[in-house]
Order: structure tokens, then sequence, then C-alpha cells
């Protein structure tokens, strides 16, 4: 089925280059979602790589593209970058909006298998299969794609890049959920979306993959040395650092002296991230 | 009377500085009041000039802060960014929470001389008299002021310039309501704030006080010319414009293709803002 035409909320300009909010039918998810697609200035002259941003717990497609100082870094560097929502929206299962780690705002890029998140909840279909394919069919796009997100975002970026390994040219990720299937925030999620085998869980799980097959691409990743999910064992990095290092995995894991987990973090290094996957991209 | 300690809500890394929000009883405005400062990374070894920013309405400290990508330029110029709340808070005024252009979120930067306002809205004491006298105590500055400020905030920040003419080393704005006497924002909040007589509201109008008093100062303003508050007659640039070139006033007014009245516009240009502060700063 050819992905219907997304309907445009708005365009902006910026940096010379346009950020549009759009809303489609996702068949994938069965319901309405709503994606923010920021072309540079040089996508009116030629086709551009695209860098998928995969944000946090509670966010839109809107807190990336307004907080994180990307426009700048994209345009200089003429990449587009592709913001979708962090989970389903407009259904109303039970409980789906009572908590922020769970259900609404809080999709994990996983595909749920678990009755009654299994008809909605299928971020990772959305965001490597569906949402790609509309975005190639309706914008200045050159097919050629990066990966980067924060924290849940940072554990979805890394797993669909660990998950599709010709796929990205490249991946990052800011204070991501290194080992979710070992951190309250994972077990809580994958419970409810995957059941209670925990051998299921490590399918969605960045140390687990890179113990079971390894990775090709170098894996860039900022952590604030000050986070309070850090100190709390939601994020382990060590876990990333030590499945890397076993598997022989090129990563580059910047600990990041007095940083928090916020989004003036992300804008601090974001020029970095952006330069990294425009060298691959 | 000392000024009060700031008690300190929050401090976050960004770009090597940091940036704190503040609360404080504000005697001139007789309330709590918030207030933010972003220190650069200069501000450690010595004292720093400072770039006060004046928000829009229904703006807070937050929006400048986290939506402008302003942490950036002022880290590599050296120079602190200092953002207050845009009205008084935590009063309960008949009226004062109902309409987004009048009341809380809408101080205009005067002061109130009509009942009950004035006895709270004094925001022109409060920004250019008691949170300078504050910050100059409490934080590594070196008494150099700049200032900028967007629509509403870009009104107050050329009207506390042009009122304080050997005050401010520079001033800027972007999309600034210039004439507010003569546009419908403009007209519903000085009768509120200031009664019926006109000639008092000139005191509180950039154009006008350009045209009676001159200015030795250049003004920088940026203007989209897609913005919706342009073509609904709220901004008037073309006010500004004549009493600059009647006056002889330096007035580097840019308008900008395509852009409209966001916080992507702010932060298109801010680069440029900040710049031009710094070499006068």
């Amino acid at each position: 089925m050819a992905p219907t035409q997304p309907e445009r909320l708005s365009l902006t300009k910026s940096f010379g280059g346009w950020h549009g909010r759009y809303r489609h039918w996702s068949g994938v998810q069965n319901c309405d979602m709503t994606f923010a697609v920021y072309l540079p200035p040089a996508a009116e002259h030629r086709k551009v790589p695209a860098l998928w941003w995969l944000s946090g717990l509670t966010c839109t497609d809107e807190n990336f593209m307004q907080k994180a100082g990307a426009h700048r870094a994209a345009a200089e560097a003429g990449i587009a970058l592709i913001g979708p929502d962090t989970s389903p929206r407009g259904t109303d299962l039970p409980g789906e909006h009572e908590a922020y780690d769970f259900g609404s705002g809080a999709g994990f890029y996983v595909n749920a298998t678990q009755s009654p998140w299994s008809r909605h909840y299928r971020m990772y279909d959305y965001v490597t299969q569906e949402l790609p394919a509309l975005v190639q069919a309706h914008f200045p796009l050159n097919g050629r794609e990066a990966i980067s997100g924060h924290s849940m975002g940072g554990h979805g970026a890394l797993v669909c890049a660990l998950r599709n390994p010709a796929r990205y040219s490249s991946v990052s990720a800011f204070a991501p959920i290194c080992n979710p299937v070992q951190c309250p925030w994972g077990e809580k999620a994958f419970s409810g979306y995957l059941g209670d085998d925990r051998e299921v869980w490590k399918q969605w799980d960045a140390s687990e993959l890179i113990a079971a097959h390894g990775s090709e691409l170098p894996i860039l990743v900022d952590q604030g040395d000050d986070d309070n999910f850090l100190r709390d064992g939601q994020l382990r990095p060590e876990a990333l650092q030590y499945a890397c290092s076993q598997a022989g995995v090129d990563l580059n894991l910047r600990m990041q002296p007095g940083y928090d987990h916020s989004y003036f973090f992300i804008s601090s290094f974001i020029e970095d991230h952006i330069a990294h996957h425009a060298q691959a991209l």
C-alpha cells in the first residue's frame, strides 16, 4: 500500500531552511501520527541525506526541533532532520496515559507483542519502515540515513542501527538507555510490551545485541556525569562499554563532566554529533 | 534596602557555562519573581558583561533560554545572559489571567499608574533598577550592560535603552512592537496600565521617544517578512524607521524574507545580535 499523503500542520523558516510538522495515518500503528522534518537550504537544489532523531520519554516531535539548536548545524552540513513522535497517540488503552514511562510518550521503539499494546505500539516498524517510506516519497531525500537520539530515543537509535547493520551510515546517542533489560525503565516497558520472557527482551537491548552480533558501525555516545538517571542506574553506559570492548566494537563514549540529562546537554554537543554523521553521510 | 538573596531553583551546565534559575522577593512589584542567568565559561575567571533579554507575550524566563540557541554564542563571546519574567506572578488581580495580551505574561515593561495594576505591575523599574542591582550583587558581572528582546520584549528593550541614554552599550530587537500607541496590543495594554491620556503613553513608545529625543545608540532590528503580527499591524517597523530617519538615528532594520514571529526566527539570527552586542560591550 502506498503511503498516504501527509497533511502539513505548519511550515517555519529556520536557518535558511524549513521546519515542517506533518500528520498522517499510520497503518502500522492504527492511529494518526505527527512527525517533523527540517530541510536544510541545500534541499532546494538537490536531494539530501537524513538524520533520524528519536526522542526520549514524554517528548513529542517538538522538543528536539525547538530546544536542541540542531537546525544551525544541519543547515550548514546540508542534512535533513526527521523527528518522529515517541508513541502512538489518540488511542485510549487502559492505563495508557497514567505513567510518564509507559504508554503514551513512552513507546520505547519496540514492536509490542502483548495485548492491548500490540495493536498500536509498533514504533520499531514505524520508525524503520513506514515513516522512512513516507518521507522518502514526499521529501527531497537521497536515501542515505543516519540515526541518533536521546535517553529512550538513544536506546532506540542504537537498537535500530544494530538490528539493521547495512541500513544506517552512522549512529550516535545522548545519554542512551544502554541496557534496558537491566534497568527499571526497561523492565517495566519490556514486561508490558513484550511479556515476561527475558530472552525476547534481549533483541531490543543495545548491549545484548552487541554481545550477540557485534557491529561494524562506529558508535558515538555522549553522557553527562551529573545525570540523575545515570546515578539511578537507568542508563548503564558501562554495560555498553563492556559489550563493545568484548566484541571489538568502536565505541567513543564521552563522559561530559558536569552535564545533566537535559536539552541544554544535548544542545552543547549536537554540533559534534551532526559532524560525526555528516562525515559518514 | 539591600536586595534579598535570590533562591536558586536549578543550575544546569550548558556550553561549558551555567544556566541558573532564581526566585526572589521583588519589593518593587510586591511579589516573588523568577529570573534566569546564563554565565559563560569566562565567568569562572573574571567578571563579564551582561546582555539583558526581555521576552514577549506569554513567555517566562524559560522560553528564550531553551529555544533561542543563545548559550552557544554567549559562551563564545564571554557574555552573561539575563532573562527576567514578563510580568508579576502569584498575584490575583481581577481579570489578570484572562487574556494573553494583558496582565500575567504581558507586563509590557511599563510602570502601571492605574489601580489595581500599579501595586504590582512595575516591570520597567524592575528590569532597569531592582533586578540589575540584585544580579550585580550576586553574580560575577562587570557592570557593562546591553539589552535586547522579542516582540513585546523588543519594545521593552528599545524603551529601556531610549529612556536611559548612557546606560546600555548597545540595543537590538527581534520583531519589536515599534509603535505601541498605534497598535491594538499597545492600545489595550497602555489603556489598562497607564489610563486614557495618550500623551502619557508616548513615554513608553520607541518611535515616539526617538521623535522626541533621538538617540546616539545604533539600533539593530530583525523583522521576518512573513510574520502574521507584522501583517496585523501590531509591530509597525515602518514607524520606527520613519522616526529614525527624521531624527538621524542609526537604525539597521533587516527585513528577513520568509521568517515568521517564532523562536526559529530568533535562533536563526541570535548569533548576529550577540556579535553586535559583543562589539559594544
